[in-house]
């Protein structure tokens, strides 16, 4: 079958988020340099189509304590620094979706699907 | 509304297809490496969950003219030198997606979903 | 035989040059997201070791010319977009180092060398 | 100061080694999918100008740990899963550099340099 907007919504939704996960995992990052990270990669997908909007949070206690448990003056980026939120449109569905840390692993999920 | 189990497996597949561009896009690629990196590309993406099969073919033919344009012995990975096939299992359902070139862009589509 | 001081910095500079293309290349930009893009690549890349400044500037004309040719709202980041200057300095050694275009390559050179 | 040929190779190494690391960082990876990319890898950056031999070899070991203690079926790319050696030849210089962990920060270094 083909898929309806609905599910080309969600297709176009796990696009942005892998795009964004596989851009800028392994940047070089600190609490310093977080916020301008954090705002390219924002502006970076919003770029892409159908993506309305992207907030990008760095966690930056996670951060620090990475930093410091390795002894060292920064880190590389991964899942467990980051809470990204976005919502794609398309055809007049709004997917509403997410990336957090469930255990170790960087769980991206549509919170909510409306038309 | 929570998406249907067919939604998240579309939002599954478009993580896939995400990941696999950002991650690979610019690697250093002639006629000689571009099978290697096809292996590297469809083995990668098939470690992520709900991913059955992915399928890498690199366009020759493009990237050799590409290379011999820039009068250069490689060349960057783009969307243009690849076609991509994948499908997505989640929860009995079947998501066959591509991506080929449209124009100068590299689109991602599901050309099929079944229960 | 053992590097040298001016060796060192030398293979200091090249790796940096090489983070920042690789880290960067493929990522969606549009001239309304090129600076945010480009003061993320240069605080990303001051974090690491020994790298004193790196100043990135997107060439606006060409990469606004490439979006029109292609008829899209935005490409994929890559050399021909970028004029990118570093700093790096290693026990008492300088070096300064530049990306510019040369024809279809993006040249990284060491400008200068001093103790 | 103009860079002599020494320099130059250096700076053509490191070059190299940013590239490696930051375009492969972060692909997942598994035990069973970790020669492919290993292929990959070694077969992209020896198309890079000056590159004689590229040489990656995933640590098994570590991978294998990282992957049960996530309680994970694979895991992302980054430093601590790879050795690498690579030489250079730059003007009649040889390079051999590597990288290798020194506690949890993947270090590059020019092992041997000779005319």
């Amino acid at each position: 079958m083909d898929p309806t907007p609905s599910e080309v919504a969600c297709f176009e939704a796990g696009i942005k988020f892998g795009s964004l996960y596989h851009q800028f995992a392994g940047t070089p990052v600190s609490p310093d340099s977080a916020d301008s990270l954090a705002r390219a990669m924002e502006e970076a997908i919003e770029n892409q189509p159908y993506c309305e909007s992207v907030t990008v949070s760095v966690r930056t206690d996670a951060l620090r304590q990475a930093i410091e448990d390795a002894d060292a003056d920064y880190t590389e980026l991964t899942g467990r620094f980051l809470d990204v939120a976005m919502v794609i449109e398309y055809e007049g569905v709004t997917v509403e979706t997410s990336m957090a840390m469930e255990g170790d692993y960087p769980l991206m999920q549509v919170e909510d699907l409306r038309d």
